[in-house]
């Protein structure tokens, strides 16, 4: 199939790579050029913009920073809606707001587009090893067409709902998260205070009732005392913000995606924001640490 | 071995009961007589308080309700500590306070006895299929003495470090569930207002980074409706009391489970106490539905 794929950061880059390697035909861009040598060096034809990247392709992908990013990439000059062919599917995977994927389905339909909203999660070492989860929303036939692509790049593949629930999807993703990250945190702190050995509680707790991947993961990096991302807290207060954002919208209370989001803001304010997420228990152990 | 068994509630039925299909001989004791039947069937010999379930043993156990029982067993007339033989091993499996735990080791060692804190994790389940993780405090020579006792309920055993550690350890499991169930139950209610199937989020993010053990099993209760314990809300709060009293104690800081510890008085309030720790999902739904 001939793609346009928009955004070639480190979760792009190894998502497109895959599909050049299973035969595709790929047109690349990315607003920091240097980032897609890689790919043109495999093949793939280079892009000046947007429009460039959606015109006469069958599907359009992008993966960028924030909903402003993908505001911009969708509706601004030289953007993709205007640009894309009539009946080619536009996906963006960005983690983006529901609203704004909404809105982009409306505006594809207009221009008789079909549009998903394809979030991922899995992380960088996801993206590399084709095992991220895509958890998309839109219309049906136009997710049958690119379940393929999906399957190129991802292991976990699901149509959540019409447009929005692939973001929506993720953001519960998220509020599960902020929470497994601080009970995670928490339990870690105590431990430490009790006078016992971090990897040895992991060891005996991780596998119970109290396990999570966050425990089982990002506690073992907190027990080596490696606060490095993974995912990075900048990244994850987006995220937070767009989730908060929904449930405001929703008026939905949800204390305790507030309460840890606070805990993070504080992080950014610490100036901890390229910190991994894991980081938290540094901010709470700080929080105790008054002197 | 000669071993006393001082509770024989649904946990300490089932774990009694594997050390007699071990071949040891037991006595057992508990306050409600009738809960003993089923061990004196299998061939248990039955006392009439702690005293005469803990003379002429080798190995004492206890696993009663609260901090309160345990004290009772432990320092009460006609009390495990008074009775013991010199030589023997005490040791309390009821998830009780780490403080109390350091009293029952002095004391002990004032009779010349060997004292153990073992809380366990797993359940009525664990304990019916001998898959418990058990986390010990206390003397190493006394840990491995009784060790082969432990492998005979368990499955994950370890010794945590010196009288309090295990409860210490058990402390820190319950604090990190506090954040897995928080951030389950809230990205659950988003799911559900977002309009999508709660089975499905589970299906695609539950082998992910927003992966739990609650997620995963207490989540699809939660999808079907069912707010059976399981853990009844009841014992969730004891624990987090303890905690709670624990972190007061050392001075620290834990936002987090004090939020959620307030939910799950919120629903003691509502007469929930019996129900399993997953209902803190009704909570949180009522607190959104207020009319």
């Amino acid at each position: 199939m001939k793609i346009g794929w928009i955004g070639t950061g480190i979760m792009g880059a190894s998502m497109c790579s895959h599909l050049i390697d299973a035969g595709h035909e790929l047109t690349v861009y990315n607003r920091s050029v240097e980032k897609t040598s890689a790919l043109t060096a495999k093949g793939a034809a280079l892009a000046e913009n947007p429009a460039q990247t959606a015109r006469g392709m069958d599907v359009v992908f992008s993966i960028v920073g924030y909903p402003s990013d993908v505001e911009e990439v969708y509706f601004g000059d030289d953007g993709i809606l205007s640009a894309a062919d009539p009946g080619s599917i536009v996906v963006d995977m960005t983690t983006s707001s529901p609203d704004l994927a909404i809105r982009i389905s409306r505006a594809a339909e207009e221009h008789r587009l079909s549009a998903l909203d394809a979030p991922v999660s899995g992380g960088d070492v996801g993206a590399r090893e084709a095992r991220l989860a895509i958890m998309a929303g839109g219309d049906a036939k136009a997710f049958e067409k690119v379940k393929p692509l999906f399957e190129v790049m991802g292991k976990t593949i699901a149509l959540m709902g019409p447009a929005g629930s692939g973001q929506h999807t993720k953001m519960a993703n998220q509020i599960a998260i902020t929470g497994t990250m601080i009970g995670m945190v928490e339990a870690l702190l105590y431990t430490r205070r009790a006078g016992l050995d971090l990897d040895a509680l992991i060891d005996v707790i991780g596998s119970g009732a109290a396990g999570s991947w966050s425990l089982n993961n990002l506690g073992r990096r907190i027990a080596a005392g490696n606060f490095e991302p993974g995912f990075m807290i900048m990244h994850f207060m987006k995220d937070m913000g767009i989730a908060l954002d929904e449930a405001k919208r929703m008026n939905l209370g949800l204390p305790g995606l507030a309460l840890v989001e606070s805990f993070y803001r504080a992080a950014m304010g610490r100036g901890m924001e390229r910190k991994g997420t894991q980081a938290l228990f540094e901010v709470l152990d700080n929080l105790n640490a008054l002197r």
